[in-house]
Order: C-alpha cells, then structure tokens, then sequence
C-alpha cells in the first residue's frame, strides 16, 4: 500500500489511551460509558490501573497488556522495593485470567526494571510501556498492511462492497491504535476500497453494538448491527465474504480463544466456506500451550447476563446464570492467522515458521 | 409412561389462553410483560386477536395458530357475511409470515365455516377453534411421551442430570399447554428423571430468558440461563447431552425453520456429536415445500436491536441494523423430529413414512 503514509494521516485518530510522564499519569476512555459519553478517566496509581482493567473500562487484549505496563511504572514510582514490584505484579497480573498480553506486557516491563536498583526502576518501566504502546502501534498497521491483501483480493474478484463479518472489538479501543481484526478494514477502507462490515453485537457486554458500531461510524466506515445469533445465517444467504475477529490468546498449535461466540461464527463459517482469519499481534500467542485445552476461561458475574443495560431484570429473579466470557476455537476451523510479520495457517507449523525463534 | 395420568394431574398449569364461548371471548397471557408480570388480556374481535398476534403478545407457532382460529371464530360473529369471512382470513393470515400453523389453523376454520349459512358460521368456528386448542394439548403431550425415551435412555446411560439445551421458547407458552420442545422435559421432570435445562437466552426478544426460564421456574425444573453464543462452548466441553428446540415451519424434506440462532446451534451440536431434535406438530410441516429455502424469514423492527429492554440506546443513534427473526438448518444437520406420531430422521423418506396420507 503506497499510500499508507496518507491513510495514516488522515485517519480520525482513535487511541484510548494515552501517557503523560511529566505528570506520572495516564488518560483513558472510560469504555463502560461508550457509545453514550466519551469520558475520559485518568490513572494515577497502580490500584486505579488494576481497577481500570478489572472493571473494563479498558478491555481488549493489547490494550489491557499496555494499561497494565503503565500501571507497573505508576506502582514502582510509589514504592520501588522489592517487595513493591513483586505486589504490583501479582495485582495487576490477578486483574483478568484470560488475555495473555497481560503477562507478557508485565514480564517485559519487569525484565527491564527488575535488575535495576530500585530508584531507577520507575522511569526504566516508564521507557518500557511507552515502547510496547508504541510498538502495538506499528504492529497493527502490519496487521493492517498484510490483511487488507484479503480484502483486496475479494474486491478484485468483484466484492462491492466486500462484507466483512466481526465478532466483540478488536478495534482501535482494544488496542493503542488502529484495532487488530479491524487494522485491515481501516486500511482498505483508507485506500477507497468498499468495504462493510456486519457488526455482532456480542452479548452479554455488547461490546460490538456498544464499541465497534461507534468507532467505525466515527471512522465513516459503513457497518450494520446483528444480534450474535444471526452471523450464521447471513453467511448461509452468501452476504459475508469474509471473517476478521481478534483473539485473547494463540496457542501454540493455532487454537484461538476470543470472545464467548467465536467458536461458533468459525462454524458456520467452515459449513459455508467463508474464510475466517484472527488478527493477532505476536504478543498474544502463548508459546508454552501446545493447544487451547488449558486457557483459562473467565466465569464473569451473572448480572451481566440477568440485566439489561438500562439495570431492568430480563429473566426472573434469582435465575441461576453460566457466564463464560471467552470460548475457544479449534485451529482447524480457521483460514489463518494475521500477525505483523504476515500471514499464517492456524498450525503449530505455520507459527513456527512465522516466528522460528519462539520454535528452536 | 404409566405414571402419565400422575404427570398431567400434578402439573403445574400453564395455559397461555383460555376462551370461552358463553362470553365469546379469550383471554390470553400478555407474553410482553413476562417475567415482570403475570398480566391477562381479553380479546373481544378479530383485530385484538391479530394485534396480539402482531405485537407478540402471543406468540409460538401453536399458539399463533389457536389465537387465529379465535380471532376467526370472533370475527364471524361480528360478520359472518362471505365478505367477513375473506376480509377476516386474509388480515389475521397477516400477521406474522413465519410460522405455518397460522395459515393451517386458518385454513381449517374456513373449511368448516365456509361453506355453512352465514348464520351457522360463527358457532361452528369456535367449535373449531376449541377442537384445535383442546388437540394441541393433546398433540404435545404425545410428542412428550414420545422424546421422554431419549432422555430416559440418556439418563440410563448414567447422565444425572441429563443436561438439555433448548433456544427461544417452544415451552408452554408456545402452546396450548405442555409445549413441543418442553414437552419430553416436562414428562421426565414429572417422572422424577433429574433433568436440567440450558435456557439460551434468545436476543434481541429474550424469550429463553424472559420465557423459558420463567415457565421452567414455575415447574420447578433446575436450569441455567446462558447468553445465545455460549451453547457451542458447553457442547464442546461435553456439558450438553441433547438439543431440544421448536420450530416454526418444517419443509417436507426436513429443512427446519426456528428463531434465529437454532442453525449455529445444530452446527455446535454436529461438531461435538450432540444429538439434536426438533419437537414439532405435524401442523407445522408445510407439506408444500420441497424444501427450506423458500421458507419466508420475517425481518423484524431495528429497535428490537437497538434497544434493550429498558429503552435504552444499546448502539450509537441511526446505527443500521439487520433484524431476521428466523433462520433455516438444513436437514443434514438434525439428529431427528419429534411428532405427535413419533420420531423419525429429519428427511422426505422419514416425514413420508410417518404422515404416509400426506405423500401420496
């Protein structure tokens, strides 16, 4: 994509968080509060970062990862012991068990401020989470720039507009910049290609009608709304051309657990033969599961599911509630995988040879 | 079931309706006011009964099938002139477009009271009307007696509880009494088999959640409410041992038409070798599809999506929205249909051998 540099430019500027060092703080969009108010919330300390996260005013696996790093530096700056790193890193590795950027945003910064004497340690973590914010960054334009050949590839064949199914947000409010499934939408939607993308609404949060719905019509890119169960259906009268949906965390062997329902879309999506790729940045492939039978699924409260948003009760009071936020996916089921150094199969052999560092 | 008779007299009674000739009129359970309220509504003409209808009040392809036959009977006592007759078929036939028990229910009224002196018709209607209501009880208690054996055969298989998933509601409320899809659960129940159902909640309407789980509550049978993408997921980790839905049209070679959803969850089920059933009167079967693919899908109102049950904006404001009601599974993917008459395959070769008058 030549024209890369002018989609950049010109793209609305969607980050939902961002760092100050001079004032030890850091700004970001209340997520709770979307599509209703844009409320900008600002964390002063390690507890407000952890809370930040665990309330999900920041979700969405590399923006948790890089909220996280912040809210290490904030904690080293109050009390860099020891003992002050290892408590930060507990509570804020406690926050959420399933995205696996947590942990390797908390090791990074960690491995980096650790060796340190402790009053070096918080500008040093600091430095670290300015660099994985900014790299997140430059690793979803990658995202971007090795998807959108999907995309153009459909139009090529004659896709007008070519209908893009996505499941919760992966997008630019999940990330620093850019989203990570979305990258490619925004891309080719930069480059005048016609796109539109079927939004799932993602229950029992709906993070889709609530998060993607708003940024891409922030993003003047056309989309309409379905309840989750209707995906199937459209790819059944042959109206998805295409599946782009992020991941909380890879294995190994390309199993992906995303969002409660995305088992369930690569199904339908195998039964019509309609290609499904999850858009990942490397650092939400876990190297030491060798499948997806051991990540951790977290169980979230049954409100979630008993209440509508408005805090009516939907079913009758003390309704007993199963609520697994997360599912996983066999690698079977998808077309691929897109990380920033390119495109993948979903298979121990294709992430391999994508990263043969991580493969020895 | 011997203890059949036992079942019936100790069950709680759900009936959605109840009319009664000496006042001519019938009074139906305001279904848009479950859970939150147990609110009756008398129908006293032929355009209250289509606007229940409309506006689901009622609802369920038994029940809309009776409310019409009703609304029929009310109609021609108010004119029983032809021009009556015709004007009141084709606005309730209006009403909704999925459900095929509609026209049936209609079809038979006009039979019997069609040809009579306009005099005669409104009595013979209502007849009519009481001999559709009283067969449906009938019809579901046998389609009970009949789908108890898989689950009295899976709890002999030392399942306990034999856990059962069911989407939207083809409960009681769904019909006269007992329902298609409960009806096998309702007998076991009753025949003190530990059952315990998975009620998916059914967005955007919530009638698992608003219905189901309230009927089952009533019963006192054990459930789970989950959000509608969590079916796959439980299959997949072997926490579902059979499906059990409704549906709303069934072609003749066993394309089956439900609430929207019910086609991922026969993919879920195919993938992790559940055995999935459809419980179903033979007045669902239009006998005049070869197959499901022109089944009409009714596309509902944006707002169902929009907003949720409290009347707040779920979405940014003007989001566009699709809204199909229903989907079709293919034959291919169901286990087997439950009928009045028994089970039998999901194919033209299994529904001719059980309805043989009907293909000649």
């Amino acid at each position: 994509m030549d024209s890369l540099h002018e989609i950049l430019v010109n793209k609305p500027d969607i980050r939902p968080l961002r760092a100050s060092l001079a004032t030890r703080s850091v700004e970001i969009v209340d997520q709770t509060r979307l599509p209703g108010a844009l409320k900008i919330v600002t964390l002063s300390s390690v507890s407000e970062a952890a809370k930040a996260i665990r309330t999900m005013q920041v979700r969405g696996a590399p923006l948790i990862g890089a909220t996280a790093a912040y809210g290490f530096a904030l904690a080293l700056h109050a009390d860099p012991s020891d003992s002050g790193l290892r408590q930060a890193y507990a509570l804020l590795l406690d926050t959420r068990p399933t995205a696996v950027n947590l942990r390797w945003a908390l090791d990074r910064v960690n491995a980096v401020a650790g060796p340190l004497a402790p009053l070096s340690r918080a500008e040093a973590a600091w430095k670290e989470a300015d660099a994985i914010a900014a790299e997140d960054v430059e690793t979803n334009l990658a995202i971007g720039r090795h998807g959108v050949a999907l995309i153009e590839r459909l139009a090529a064949a004659g896709r007008n507009p070519v209908q893009i199914l996505t499941h919760c947000n992966a997008g630019a409010l999940a990330t620093l910049g850019w989203g990570t499934a979305t990258a490619p939408i925004y891309v080719a939607h930069g480059a005048s290609i016609a796109v539109h993308v079927w939004v799932s609404e993602t229950r029992p949060r709906m993070q889709g009608a609530r998060l993607t719905a708003w940024e891409l019509r922030e993003s003047k890119v056309p989309h309409t709304l379905i309840v989750d169960a209707a995906g199937a259906m459209l790819m059944q009268q042959g109206r998805v051309d295409l599946i782009l949906v992020g991941a909380d965390r890879v294995a190994a062997n390309g199993d992906v657990c995303n969002k409660i329902g995305t088992y369930e879309k690569a199904l339908a999506a195998q039964d019509n033969r309609v290609p499904i790729y999850v858009a990942v940045p490397s650092s939400t492939i876990d190297w030491t599961l060798d499948d997806g039978s051991r990540i951790p699924i977290e169980e979230r409260d049954a409100g979630e599911v008993l209440h509508d948003g408005g805090g009516e009760a939907i079913a009758p009071p003390g309704t007993q509630v199963a609520n697994p936020a997360f599912d996983v996916t066999p690698a079977r089921l998808l077309t691929g995988l897109i990380t920033e150094r390119g495109i993948c199969r979903a298979t121990a052999e294709g992430l391999a040879a994508m990263f043969p560092e991580r493969c020895p």
